[in-house]
């Protein structure tokens, strides 16, 4: 049940429509899982009045969720994936990358966590990278 | 829209009921966020044949994501709140302990990550801590 899990915090996004729409953020969600390759098993999305969109696509490999905060321009982004019988990892990558090509953030913080795995880590473990990356790349 | 992530890895869980049984996870999962005093505005839960669940709570303050993996007893839980009005660090961690409570890991991992903030930080900022628990505290 060894998993890699991709969390994005995403600045400077703008705001009309994806931020601002349920129904055009979950179509945006569904595409980038399916044109990935993950499957895919049910989602979920909530419209915030007056703004604000939160979402949850359930895939066969764990989840995508996706929360909006349009007045800032702010998005947080979760993609996690479990190898249970492949390696994930590429596929995650792709969903992530499509999603933040459509969403546009002028600056991202991004963080990839391995999940699962050994029972027992050591303290202080490194389980984690943190990157910062361009939004020029 | 500073928040909190709660990532639990739990392990050497009792399979029946709550690992296998979508139905039941789902309503201890609502229960627990309820008694908690975060938001529901939605869930979706999915049941694998032969066995597992996978399944989402949308919150007003973000999401729980719960996986399950009876055969093996193992169990991924996610609880993410933005702390955008006040904070509800406190919360998320009464329905992450509630949790953990009903599905008796014998052994657990466990990180929280501060997430969003500032929009850039430094180079392997600690933006998470990393703690092994004591399944016996």
């Amino acid at each position: 049940m060894e998993g890699i899990h991709l969390l994005g915090e995403w600045y400077g996004c703008p705001a009309e429509p994806l931020l601002t729409q349920a129904d055009a953020l979950r179509d945006l969600c569904r595409r980038a899982v399916d044109e990935s390759g993950l499957t895919i098993v049910g989602d979920r999305f909530f419209q915030f009045e007056p703004h604000g969109v939160t979402g949850t696509v359930l895939l066969a490999e764990s989840h995508l969720a996706i929360h909006t905060w349009p007045e800032a321009g702010f998005v947080t982004v979760d993609v996690y994936v479990c190898n249970y019988t492949t390696d994930n990892t590429a596929k995650a990558e792709r969903v992530f990358e499509a999603l933040e090509r459509a969403l546009q953030p002028a600056h991202t913080r991004f963080q990839a966590i391995h999940r699962g795995g050994r029972k027992r880590a050591p303290p202080c473990c490194p389980a984690k990278h943190f990157v910062l990356r361009d939004p020029a790349r």
